[in-house]
């Protein structure tokens, strides 16, 4: 029905996370009709996403390529934890920061976890990310996560405390367990963020299990 | 919260019709995790399809210049209807197929009608894409819409019936209503598609306005 190139444009917008063949159809016409310009900006946005981001050798949050080759007034240069690593890789924004404690390091899932965790402002040690969370259904053993990355950081690092923040679903718990047993022998903290009550929630509304969690992890607050 | 390239590529996302922020986020990381290849895929069909796609210069369909620079066999050369006008402008796939019925013109809003048109595989005629309807709320009068353009083919193309096909709301309604008007003293055959109950549909749950449509429309099929 379409010429190639606007048939080429809705296949590849179909293929986008949330973008059903309706959606691809409207923004491939969007991007039609908008100025050239406009559309090369989207175009432009995704080289350049694809040619400045990689992984933090360290963390494996997204690190930026360029902020690593042109480092700003006040920033310690690279420190190479690896020496015979790959020289091309980039240590992200928060590892590079020597005012966040390295003696705790926080074990999230995925990098938009070190988004929210950051927007809290509460948490100042450094972070690892998974890359995702063991799922046997998926296939996903703690192989195929960063766990061995993690391990290998305990000791050079002098890590005291691992908190463990995978997402408070069956993956996510079946992952913080995993990491709770290899840790077990470590001399060191492994803590988990609490479940409970969401903050403005009602409880009326709370599904049994996260009420059970609540009743489960209270606190004393007086007597 | 996320580093430049991140940011860029999040924020030139969600200016894509129906993505919000989390979409966006969401479309940002999956893009960062399939490999250079496959993202690249998709910057690149932005870029050819901005190349190459242009408007017909009969119709205002979307054509693609590649079809007119290199005419398949059987294809006759296009025919240049406006020789002091853009050389580069090409005709689209409709207008060069010489099997076309060029005294039926189908009039719609958008590109995206001709293909619902297309499906239906009823309509042997041409079309002519006014690049929108009458919305005075958006400020958007005749002088907008390609309704000069469409004036200006009916006497040189010998049309003889202009079919309205904009849509069945208030702006298309206004759009149609102008047309009619329009192209009242003119020797030719307007006609409006059919409002009426959708096929499939249930009699009890159409609206009144489309009931009311369907009974004005009602045809004889018997005694």
């Amino acid at each position: 029905m379409y010429t190639a190139a606007v048939q080429d444009l809705i296949d590849e917008l179909g293929r986008l996370p949330g973008i059903g063949p309706k959606s691809a159809q409207r923004i491939a016409f969007h991007l039609l009709s908008v100025s050239k310009d406009e559309a090369l900006r989207l175009a432009q946005s995704i080289t350049a996403a694809k040619d400045r981001v990689s992984w933090c050798r360290r963390c494996f949050n997204i690190a930026e390529m360029q902020a690593s080759l042109q480092p700003g007034p006040g920033l310690p240069p690279p420190v190479s934890l690896d020496p015979a690593g790959d020289a091309g890789a980039v240590l992200c924004d928060i590892c590079r920061d020597t005012r966040r404690d390295p003696k705790v390091i926080c074990v999230v899932e995925e990098s938009r976890d070190v988004v929210a965790m950051e927007k809290t402002r509460e948490f100042r040690g450094l972070y690892h990310v998974l890359g995702g969370a063991i799922s046997p259904i998926d296939g996903i053993g703690p192989d195929r996560l960063r766990v061995r990355e993690l391990i290998a950081r305990i000791s050079p690092e002098g890590v005291e405390e691992v908190i463990l923040a995978t997402n408070p679903n069956i993956e996510g718990e079946a992952t913080a367990l995993y990491l709770t047993k290899l840790l077990g022998h470590m001399p060191l903290k492994v803590t988990q963020l609490a479940s409970g009550l969401p903050v403005g929630g009602d409880l009326e509304y709370a599904d049994e299990l996260t009420l059970g969690r609540a009743l489960e992890g209270r606190r004393t607050i007086g007597g």
